[in-house]
């Protein structure tokens, strides 16, 4: 069986490439990132990277989350290539906010949450979020200093989509599966989306949502609220 | 009016970051795409770059395509980080094809479109589309000889992306809006959608499809020919 995609065969022998990655700007992030880790966990604040696609539904399910969780203290750090849209759909729902914009940037990276901690000052015992730029291949590979990565996406997206990119999968302590509302359209089978999603991480936690519905919210706001108690 | 976006203002003025591209690594890429380009024009082969995030319906679109331009010899270089299910799909239409895995890659580059040509020898006057690995960002900015950049977006992704992610929308000549069948379940306005687009490249040529209901197709595939017709 195939390492990777849990095939039986390959059929045409795919042509695995290397793309080296530059070992000193990853190590220089990862130790920025440890140092994050350690002031989040003195200050007990637990801190989730959230990652998914562009329009997978992130800051759709954040804003209903933030509004689900109005006793907890919500910081939120926005990455996007450009404008500051979801930075104000943020605010609107009266949490603290800070937009960055990567411009030609594909990824968040431990210094631009330096800077976002050092901006938004997050009070000990409080949630922040950070939503990264909108991309499921690359973020994978950059520790922010989080406590635990969440892997976004859609129905719409279709069933295959943690085995053909299965790092981030592998990755995530958690999957939120969006739009589950439009099912009833969609030639996508949900049961077999989260099979794929368990046989690249058998651990992973899964939130199947319709975020605007409600539907699943509570359930994913539990396992939120049980990361702010691990670290309180 | 701010520059990227068309905001009339940025109530958060966004922190703008700078990820330093290897600019040796891009010129590398860049000379041997140029190569590419020659060779695809001496041969009067048509190449479209096709880019778009995991679950925008590359693949059906193309599947799709192939079958309504059954007159056209086709050759299709397939871009995953893993599994060779995309390439299956595309031989079950009867096209050339060949799978690339990029493992931790984000995007396909120029020496893995020589290996392609190579491998599947594409005949003069016929077209070839490369689907390049699931990811708005990264895909954007490398040349792989291809006469047109393509941007697959769904939907169902929202009416911001263009916006949000307008480097791939500044480089593509053309832009594909797909699963328009599932606009009555939507918050998703496509007129905006597609003035978004146009806000950042006034010239993009934009197909709304339903590939599985093959609505807009005609005019896609059209598109198509004229860009073989042009290198004929």
């Amino acid at each position: 069986m195939c390492r990777t995609c849990g095939c039986d065969d390959h059929q045409f022998e795919p042509v695995a490439t290397q793309i080296k990655l530059d070992d000193k700007l990853l190590a220089k992030n990862d130790r920025l990132a440890e140092v994050l880790r350690a002031r989040l966990a003195r200050d007990h604040i637990a801190a989730c990277n959230v990652i998914g696609s562009p329009g997978a539904g992130k800051t759709t399910l954040l804003e209903h989350t933030i509004r689900a969780l109005r006793d907890v203290s919500i910081s939120v750090i926005e990455g996007d290539q450009a404008t500051d849209h979801d930075a104000r759909r943020i605010a609107a729902t009266g949490a603290r906010v800070m937009q960055v914009n990567t411009d030609a940037g594909c990824h968040l990276d431990a210094a631009m949450i330096e800077r976002g901690l050092t901006e938004l000052a997050p009070a000990p015992r409080s949630l922040v979020v950070i939503e990264n730029v909108g991309n499921l291949v690359c973020p994978a590979l950059f520790d922010l200093g989080e406590q635990a990565k969440v892997v976004v996406v859609s129905l719409t997206e279709g069933e295959d989509k943690p085995l053909k990119y299965p790092h981030v999968f592998r990755a995530a302590r958690a999957m939120v599966l969006t739009k589950f509302d439009l099912a009833p359209h969609l030639d996508v089978d949900p049961v077999r989306y989260i099979e794929h999603a368990r046989r690249i991480n058998p651990a992973i936690e899964v939130f199947p949502v319709a975020a605007k519905h409600g539907h699943g919210m509570a359930e994913w706001c539990g396992w939120l609220r049980r990361q702010i108690g691990a670290v309180a």
